[in-house]
């Protein structure tokens, strides 16, 4: 598959991208966030921008006549077929990210909503730089440079206790007489102590910075912004390094067992994670020890991984983390290319299913502070929700496994060129027609396409509630050597030579994903006993939702069958939270306390969620009171 | 000159000496310390050693018939003539160096008084050892690793805050499985958190040690304490390896501003340490890795040097070191071959020239408590001084010179054989007869020798109260190219070849340095407007006080002339200080207070010191009424 170049300007940020990646993809994966609140089918028409040189394929959509007649496209429905040179308006931009957007139905209409990321905190980062004009010793008033440091400091902190690394103790002395008594003095203040962690000739408290990285299984995202300002200066992103060692977080746990197996995945995302520093470093001309700290946010054993902790014994029986509350961490111990005594912070890998980017993301919703009794679902290969408001939070995870990814089913694939997204089937011919990602020649079935397929499937009686093939008079049902399967499309018509099919295999596979999301759903309120009616607000977090066709994960029982106007699309609340709390050190104590707060349910005590597993492997339900909108 | 292998048993710990070094000058390079109370010229009886191999000189000395019989000697009167081994009976030994021994003068009888070292404080080493059994984790109750451990912890342990490092947590996990959740974990306890520093399986707590190191500008002495029990495992002592690079401070804050210097003579330091250890860790058959803190004093250069601090501007006006709380660190920072998260601890360096070594010596002679006033002096190249009691602490330091080492006088030496170190003068001829150590040729003077010769010229009227020669009818007293000198040895009688001369200019240059010493103890009484006769008691540290004969110091103007009985000498302060802060918490929080209680006077700021220094160039002072005792 060809690969082209996609440079972003006025960034000037260069991804790689696989043929059928669209440009708002590649923005994506170069840290730049564009605006959409349609799911990437061209219809809100918010992600514009202009495309500077190269080759594009252009699928149309709705563009505004000014925009279109300036040269402007469709960020989500563009395709590079070159190296192109794209060129991004401010208002296609997510605001400098320093909001949180939800999106979500009212009335049957999308409304995006605007969250200030800071609303309701102070901006009092977790790691501040200070100016001082110490007076210079004399004979009489001869301190010594450290207690001299410390006075001056305490005038501008709370902190009783200042302490100081030995390799910047080492350049004091030095330090301060060049810069003439008058130095920056840069510090993390956290566990009522303020760790200084650099000090620098002159004012150059405008010039330190501070990351937010959302450590993903599959994608690394790092903003770096202005500690002085609390502005975005610049966004990066790429593919974790760890894929090469396992998909998943079982492969990559699995691998971490062998012989230096841990070296290797931790060295892997700690490159990852310079190679975005090193990006943002040259891109935007700062000098990598001004990183003066970090806030990640991932999954528990993506934490793990970070800190080089064994992820051995989440994994098997009874599934204990090594530590809950991750200490910070100096960069030096993790070898990240920035001031090796910045303090990188993680949030709590709280439960081994559920860790810092859920943590993060309840942090950046303020779902701990609602009234509305609010659940959370971030859904990818696990899914991890948690219920609650201000007065209880309850988390659990289950194994949704890889299929609304499209592992494990026959022609599963990613959301790539060709990948069938939207499909209809004529209820009286069983004929089918496709939409495609970039309109590519079908060549397999991404995650809406697939929840389509069985809504759909559903919808002409093609399958019954369990998922079995009802017999019909159509050539495009037949048997192979596991079962009955159903052509999506003929051979003749794909770009892979043969017939693109979904097997019962793979419809009772993707039951049991959605089975395993709403039996956890369902658990959670009998913790509680609470019924599907007490949600005020569901918020769905993650990728995931960006292409989520709600009524469909509605009418297959994915997702409860409430008013749409209940859901909002949050989208990465791991990165947001994760610069939430860099920003506000309130904020990473809420952090650390929702961390501590959250009552985690393990599903597999009890028979509440097998029960629950079992009841839920119908479409879209053994219950259909629970789902009245769906037609039974 | 030869060298020969000193070994001392049982210890087993050699080391090696030039010739006409005593073996109790030995056994303390070796670290060990012997009873004495004469100032080691063989009439108190108390370092009887036995030699058990290898050739001797004994110059014989008071010892019990019942200790000659079985083939002991003095170890102060004794010198190696070739390499030899010597069994250390335990009554010679200073109990283990848990008392603190002080010898003083009472109605003409020298008494030994000894000061248990904890005497006042707890039992509650900075660092310990803790052995817990945890529940092991179940589905149930399934809290992270981290998050059991610490929550078990907190019950032996006041501490809210927990603090571990990365390279501890990464082998969490697993230590605790295979050690079927029996583990000891250490922990230093300061500054309000708890820092874990190792976690063994089982229970080691009776293996875990700490070191006391005393780092002196010559030597490096170092204890090895076991930190469950309190008791001493084993001392050792050896030059310091930065003499290379200078003997004194002044020449090696020279040697630091080299190009790599500091990293020079911060290396050397280390190595001696790492030496030390080595040493210690084989001899009494532990691992390094057990030694789990360390307890540093020593002066404010060498502390700065031992962590790597440029000592460049405590040797340029203003005098200001880096740092007078000097922080905590670890041993990986350092480079010390124990536990790489081991705490070193160091005392205050509160000023350019008064250090750690005088906090600790306040600290283990509990001056800083007492009612009675305390006059503490440490003389060396510095006469360092404190004067207060539990009410105020003032402390300065004035630069004595060498001339008490033997350095700048013509023939001056240290105490090795044939040093001159006693001399009488008949006031009638003029004919000198001296008592050299080791009663070898004379070949020098050293400085208990030069107090003495200064003190009998004078008494005989060879020079006057100003130290210049007065005419006499004798050959002895002639005139060299730069002024009048006196002769102590013909050089036919000498190890040298050529006359043994005191000149002028020697003794100007030791009343300088006595003038020196005795004008920053008057100073120290002005500012606190005090009198003389308001000292209760006068505490002489440091080695100087093994060889001083008081009654030639005060002849001199050296010391005040006060009753001997208020005189005590207390031997090494510094690493009893430092043993007493590794066993008790309170000790170390004492210990930083004292640091910043005492109030520095800077001696070149006003007249005053300068006034008093002037006053003091005359024998012995030029207010006779000071020293009543002293014949004009």
């Amino acid at each position: 598959m060809s690969k082209f170049a996609v440079t972003f300007f006025p960034e000037n940020i260069t991804v790689e991208v696989e043929e059928g990646v669209s440009i708002k993809q590649a923005a994506a994966l170069a840290g730049i966030e564009l605006k959409s609140t349609c799911g990437e089918v061209g219809t809100c028409g918010r992600c514009a921008v202009k495309v500077i040189g190269g080759d594009i394929k252009n699928l149309g959509g709705n563009l505004s006549s000014r925009l279109r007649n300036s040269g402007h496209v469709l960020a989500c429905r563009t395709f590079p077929e070159s190296d192109i040179k794209v060129e991004i308006p401010a208002e296609s931009r997510l605001d400098e990210h320093q909001v949180l957007v939800s999106t979500s139905r009212e009335k049957g209409i999308l409304v995006e909503r605007e969250l200030d990321l800071l609303e309701g905190y102070d901006f009092d980062p977790i790691c501040r730089s200070v100016y001082l004009e110490l007076p210079p010793p004399t004979i009489t008033e001869n301190a010594s440079d450290l207690t001299r440091l410390t006075a001056e400091l305490r005038k501008h902190l709370e902190h009783k206790e200042i302490r100081i690394p030995l390799s910047v103790l080492r350049n004091l002395a030095v330090t301060l007489r060049e810069a003439d008594w008058k130095v920056s003095v840069t510090l993390a203040c956290f566990n009522g102590s303020a760790h200084i962690v650099s000090i620098e000739a002159g004012d150059t408290t405008s010039d330190q910075y501070g990351l937010a990285v959302d450590i993903g299984t599959t994608t690394v995202v790092a903003y770096l912004l202005n500690l002085k300002t609390g502005s975005v200066v610049g966004k990066a992103g790429t593919y974790n390094k760890q894929a090469r060692f396992g998909d998943d977080v079982i492969s990559r746990m699995i691998y971490a067992n062998e012989p230096n197996g841990l070296e290797d995945l931790h060295k892997a995302v700690i490159g990852t994670v310079n190679e975005l520093i090193d990006k943002l470093v040259k891109e935007h001309k700062i000098k990598s020890s001004n990183i003066q700290t970090v806030m990640s946010a991932g999954n528990s054993v993506m934490a793990h991984l970070f800190l080089g902790l064994t992820p051995k014994y989440i994994r098997l029986d009874p599934y204990i983390p090594t530590a809950a509350d991750l200490p910070p961490v100096t960069a030096r111990d993790l070898g990240l290319a920035i001031n090796p005594e910045a303090w990188v912070f993680s949030f709590s890998a709280l439960a081994s299913y559920v860790g810092g980017d859920i943590v993060s993301g309840v942090l950046c919703t303020r779902m701990s502070e609602a009234d509305e009794m609010t659940l959370f679902i971030d859904i990818g290969t696990n899914g991890e929700m948690v219920l609650g408001n201000r007065d209880f939070l309850v988390t659990c995870a289950c194994s949704a496994g890889p299929a609304f990814e499209g592992g494990g089913i026959t022609f599963g694939m990613r959301a790539m060129k060709g990948a069938i997204e939207r499909l209809s089937i004529d209820p009286e011919t069983y004929e089918v027609s496709v939409e495609t990602v970039a309109n590519g020649k079908p060549v397999g079935i991404c995650g809406s396409g697939l929840i389509d397929c069985i809504a759909k499937l559903r919808d002409v009686g093609l399958i019954d509630r369990t998922g079995q093939f009802q017999p019909v008079s159509s050539d495009r049902l037949r048997q192979n050597e596991e079962g009955p399967e159903f052509v999506l499309v003929w051979g003749k018509d794909t770009g892979v030579g043969k017939d693109i099919v979904i097997t019962e295999a793979d419809i009772k596979n993707l039951i049991r994903s959605k089975g395993a999301v709403y039996a956890g759903i369902r658990s959670l309120l009998q913790m509680v006993s609470m019924d599907m009616e007490a949600i005020d607000k569901i918020l769905i977090a993650g990728g995931f939702g960006n292409y989520l066709n709600l009524s469909d994960a509605i009418s297959i029982g994915l997702l409860p069958d409430l008013p749409v106007e209940k859901y909002e699309f949050v989208g990465n609340t791991s990165v947001k939270g994760a610069q939430l709390a860099l920003l506000s050190r309130q904020a990473y104590q809420d952090a650390v306390e929702i961390g501590r707060k959250m009552t985690y349910i393990e599903l597999s005590v009890g028979t509440t969620f097998m029960d629950e597993f079992v009841s839920a492997l119908f479409l879209p339900h053994t219950d259909l009171s629970l789902f009245p909108s769906v037609p039974a």
